[in-house]
């Protein structure tokens, strides 16, 4: 029997990745976008247990490639990020530039430069702008702040094409033990569901050793900033980083109750901040949630969630509230796994709109009526095993399409 | 010693459908789309050899489940089409109107059920309106003709969303021997490259054994059909259909100068609809051509191909005329396959563009200039290997995602 005091008990708090304690902040203009904040850095107050996962892109931004090599290592002191360039497809001199970063910000910190994440968000193909950098990454160290409004000024940093700024966070209590989990994360477009999208920042004042810190960050991918997808394009410089600086004084490492407390919290930090990515989502105005249930494999669930959030038809359908849900049934049929169709059934919202291999005699103005909904549940129960997925997705819209025709110009 | 009559030449001729000798078309409105024509019929003088490549979405249409069967018996009299209604997830009252479709054509012609090829395009999800197809197709025998002007009859009645009709024909000569080669095609949206995508009926007035004529269908659809996509949702419609009449008199069968004069004809009908296709893809302003060259296999390079020209980014970039060929380098990377970034080179039309893991210094002018072109030639040299794939694709407009946010409203 378990005790009262056992119970996990979970709270959304403000602050974002202030929350948790033992970190601070700091963010400004440094000139690489024309008015916004464009350089940040998030800092624990000395070398803290550290996790994180990058994109599987095959080309991988320089960044990317040094902070891979600071997450092995378990332990880091902060992240520095630049927004405004990604630092991809730049070569040897990109590669330069991501050490200068560790190494300006490592000096202003008085740390090493291996123990400082590099992180790059923008446009791709082209050279960092090192001298304004170089003044941005100096003028950072008399920024640093804690609390609520350092959070958001970090958050705000981090931005690109962001229409608002997604943070979140959550007080953890089981027993008389507390601890947070806070972040913030960047991102609207270039997502996809296939590794840790767009740059996610997470932080936490539990006391964790680097390897389970490393799988409680594996398993909360898979069901947040893995299952999310605005236009099915993986980006060159994904990272999704978490900081354990033990501030709360609890340490989560043997205790199992705890362990699990904390992949609650982390989760649902993750799920939130990746659901709001997808609310952002260039252009959106519809999220649609794809619950694939009773299929034979996970990936064979994942795959038909994909094949149905990424497809055009789809989202252009979700968009215009057109009940054409024959589309989502088109793409369960090309996701390349095999299945039975007279066994699959399709739910819009509660409404059961196909099973047996037909579509139910419902009205019209049913269909629409589910259609015209600004969230939309899609389920599509398989029948043919045992494995559920679930992504998020938005519409495509005149607007996603009007943003990115002029990323660059 | 080639003798100078065993060239072969292959001449671009008017006719359509109707350039091959033997056979006949019609086309009325029944009413299942408000105007426009929307049942029609092209027919042999008897039953000749014929093949056929069909969707190989796992949710078939009932008419592509009809069609195939007639495919593998390796004859036919003729296909019935109508457009405005897929006939697709309609369960067995679907297949029991695809069967009554073949019935009733087969009827008015004096043909077997099993003879008569059935193809249907539009909305999925929704039962055939039989009534009104039933006095369609009775009323079809009496429009039989042939000449150019049936062909483009033809070509009307199995459009949909099309901006313009397909058709194209070539006259093939070897020696003293002409044959010639049709094609008329329809598609716009829904168009993905892993299968014949779309409606297109070939015809062809050599005489030809239906197993070679299979081998010729399918050698041809991998490079022409297969290898174009608009938005990567592979409808549940898809048929390519041949059919080959002897009308001409030349016997092509055991003579290998002949089968490759044929393919060639073949081939050049094809990829000449197919581009077609992609030049109407829904909303297209501009025709992208992507080559993927030195990848170490077939489907490698083929899946490189299909992650460039299926990326929103991609598509809005080209549409935008924005020069972000950054898009180009993360979409290679996240197509699945492995390669060499530091080996890739990437060229813009003949610009050079991306080399040895960098960016090539160009004025940004010179880069702008090219992306301003109304067709764009992309090719990504992997060196990697000696397998080459090219695919077309069109941009993504606002305009495409207003014609698909209001498909069936």
């Amino acid at each position: 029997m378990k005790r009262p005091k056992d119970k996990i008990v979970i709270e959304e708090i403000p602050g974002g990745v202030m929350a948790a304690a033992g970190f601070r902040t700091a963010s400004l203009h440094c000139g690489i976008k024309r008015k916004k904040p464009d350089i940040a850095m998030l800092v624990a107050e000395r070398r803290v247990p550290v996790a994180g996962i990058f994109t599987t892109n095959r080309i991988v931004a320089a960044p990317v490639v040094w902070s891979r090599r600071v997450a092995r290592s378990g332990w880091a002191r902060g992240v520095i990020v630049n927004s405004g360039n990604a630092n991809a497809c730049t070569g040897k001199t990109g590669e330069a530039d991501t050490r200068e970063m560790a190494a300006l910000a490592a000096k202003v910190l008085d740390a090493r430069p291996a123990d400082m994440f590099v992180a790059s968000t923008g446009v791709i193909g082209r050279l960092l702008p090192m001298t304004k950098i170089r003044k941005g990454i100096r003028a950072l160290p008399e920024k640093l702040a804690t609390g609520p409004r350092a959070a958001t000024d970090f958050a705000r940093g981090i931005a690109t094409t962001d229409a608002f700024l997604k943070e979140f966070a959550v007080r953890v209590r089981v027993g008389k033990r507390v601890f947070h989990v806070g972040g913030a994360a960047k991102g609207a477009g270039m997502i996809s569901p296939k590794m840790a999208t767009l740059l996610a920042f997470l932080t936490t004042d539990a006391a964790v050793p680097p390897p389970i810190l490393k799988r409680l960050l594996a398993r909360t991918a898979e069901t947040s900033f893995n299952a999310i997808t605005v236009d099915g394009h993986m980006s060159t410089n994904d990272s999704l980083i978490l900081l354990a600086s033990g501030g709360s004084g609890v340490s989560v490492g043997k205790d199992a109750l705890l362990r699990k407390a904390l992949l609650e919290g982390i989760k649902r930090v993750s799920i939130h901040l990746a659901k709001e990515v997808v609310r952002d989502g260039e252009g959106a105005t519809r999220l649609l949630t794809v619950r694939i249930t009773g299929a034979r494999t996970k990936a064979a669930a994942a795959a038909i969630a994909r094949a149905i959030a990424n497809s055009p038809l789809v989202k252009t359908a979700i968009y215009g509230g057109d009940p054409n849900w024959g589309r989502f049934l088109s793409a369960v049929g090309y996701a390349g796994v095999p299945f039975s169709p007279s066994k699959l059934r399709l739910i819009l919202g509660k409404t059961l709109i196909f099973a047996g291999g037909e579509p139910r005699r419902l009205s019209s103005e049913t269909i629409r009526r589910i259609f015209a909904e600004e969230e939309i549940d899609l389920t599509v129960e398989m029948n043919d095993g045992r494995h559920d997925v679930t992504v998020w997705t938005c519409d495509l819209t005149p607007e996603y399409v009007h943003l990115n025709s002029a990323y660059t110009t």
